[in-house]
């Protein structure tokens, strides 16, 4: 039996250190997590993605909490991934986070693991997609992808979801450009925390105009939801409507095909980031990088070109993940 | 004459709306943009580029603005590139800078662009370094690049610069652990603002201190430099810092090994995007991505395999910019 089979093996049977030992080994682009991850993907594909975007300061985590525990209570496995991209600059929202992990952390059937940035962003959408597959094999009924930043890098990587819910809060500009067009485009449930702010309800009309504008639904229409979550107020109804959601994309046959679109997405990926290592290899051992930028600092040439004749050079080539 | 020598032309006669129509035609990847971006190059190399990062709130934009000020009061031609990739949200930080920009584009002699969030991250950070490019050619003799967010990303856009401004502000958390190892090791100056708040000094002994302990340094050991940006106190002595050191590294040769090394990941940057370009075409056309994701729904195949054979069927392709 090989190490990929043994945490693959440890995985299923529920064990979370080696669960967690897993996730490290993709977080660190270990060697040996490809192999890993073919030999762990056939026993993914249960859990329910969930993804969970919005502006900092709109309650993400406290959200995140609220509905983990009430799935909690129907006697379902919840795991966490709390992506920071942000980590160049640590800020309250970790600190925060990691006071929210240890409350969470005394209950087994709850996995909270965060996600920084290792590497290039590109990994960090991969290595955050394989701890979700990792949480899935290890028996989650639902893994919610958590962003702490707000870049577009984010975005993608909630976007990976079975389901996006997007978070925002009444206040945090003079009108709906607070959400622009694009971010419209992908939540499929919308949600005005904190509430019982001033401006909630006419946000709440803001955005049922936007939607109503929109008109066109690829599955079912948004439903926009308030909640108060640090007070638990709403969050049921929130959950609910997630629930609702879900059941009525399987039906129609939409969570099939968004699997299939994801798919795409990751495999895409999968194969650019495998391009980028195998020419940063090859341009550095061939000393072409060397040997061109030379040529450009002399002003013989521009980096486009150069760029172009080193392409040129890659053929025949064995690209490695 | 061509389209691409049409725009050159304008730039280097310093017209301002031929380069913001240029960085416009590179900010949206039109196809014209290499050509375009080749022909310029020879035109590029004279401004100093100042690429300024720090976390949210810390001041930025003001600190930015004023160093402009004194820069053309010394006669010198400025370009701004203020990097936003944050924008899925729209926060207050743009609003401000909104305003700002009203205020400093009465001055013929400043140059003001924001990037914001178009297609992926690494086609910003080349977009943005196309912006500083025709800003270069256009006869500014600093081009600052300025990041409005925080993630991992901005950071690598700002390392493209000559010379990193690393701006923090007291209380941004109890110790030191605000700045990151990493970041110490991409600033060549450290600013302190609001350096009236409490703590400043602390702050300001706690770097020295971190950079005591790394002791080495490629060029120069960064200089702390305490300012109220606001106040427009500090700012003078904070540009002094900035010349000298670009003096320093000019006549050390430092700053030629820097640009060298700059262009080879410019170099890798545009490999690996044109690569992931012609994945992407590709694998559409042949429907070989359709295919496979089928075969992965099925449970024949896992993502990862999948890509491995897309990967081994690319050979003898034609890349393109």
């Amino acid at each position: 039996m090989s190490k990929a089979d043994d945490y693959v093996a440890g995985i299923i049977a529920g064990k979370a250190r080696i669960a967690a030992k897993a996730i490290s080994l993709v977080e660190n682009g270990d060697s040996s997590a490809i192999e890993f991850l073919k030999a762990l993907y056939p026993h993914t594909g249960k859990a329910r993605i969930v993804g969970i975007t919005g502006p900092p300061g709109a309650g993400k985590s406290t959200l995140t909490d609220k509905l983990a525990k009430l799935l909690r209570k129907k006697g379902k496995r919840v795991g966490i991934v709390a992506v920071d991209p942000t980590s160049p600059f640590t800020g309250g929202a970790i600190l925060g986070d990691r006071i929210r992990m240890q409350e969470l952390a005394t209950d087994p059937g709850v996995f909270i693991r965060s996600m920084g940035t290792r590497g290039q962003l590109g990994g960090l959408a991969r290595s955050t997609h394989s701890a979700v597959r990792v949480l899935d094999a290890y028996g989650s009924d639902f893994v919610f992808i958590e962003t702490v930043g707000v870049g577009q890098s984010e975005v993608d990587i909630v976007q990976l979801a079975d389901i996006v819910l997007l978070v925002t809060i009444p206040g945090m500009g003079d009108d709906i450009q607070v959400i622009k067009a694009g971010i419209l485009e992908i939540g499929d449930i919308f949600c005005i925390n904190k509430a019982d702010m001033d401006g909630a309800n006419r946000l709440a009309a803001e955005l049922e105009m936007m939607l109503d504008l929109k008109g066109h639904f690829e599955g079912l229409r948004p439903p926009v939801v308030k909640t108060v979550a640090s007070e638990d107020k709403g969050t049921a109804e929130l959950l609910e409507s997630l629930l609702f959601h879900l059941a009525e994309d399987e039906n129609s046959g939409r969570l099939a095909e968004r699997r299939e679109k994801n798919l795409k997405t990751e495999m895409l990926r999968i194969m650019a980031k495998a391009l980028e290592n195998t020419v940063s290899r090859l341009t550095e051992q061939t000393g072409a990088l060397e040997n061109y930028s030379r040529q450009i600092m002399q002003g013989a040439l521009d980096p486009f070109s150069a760029s172009e004749k080193m392409l040129a050079q890659i053929n025949n080539i064995q690209f490695r993940l």
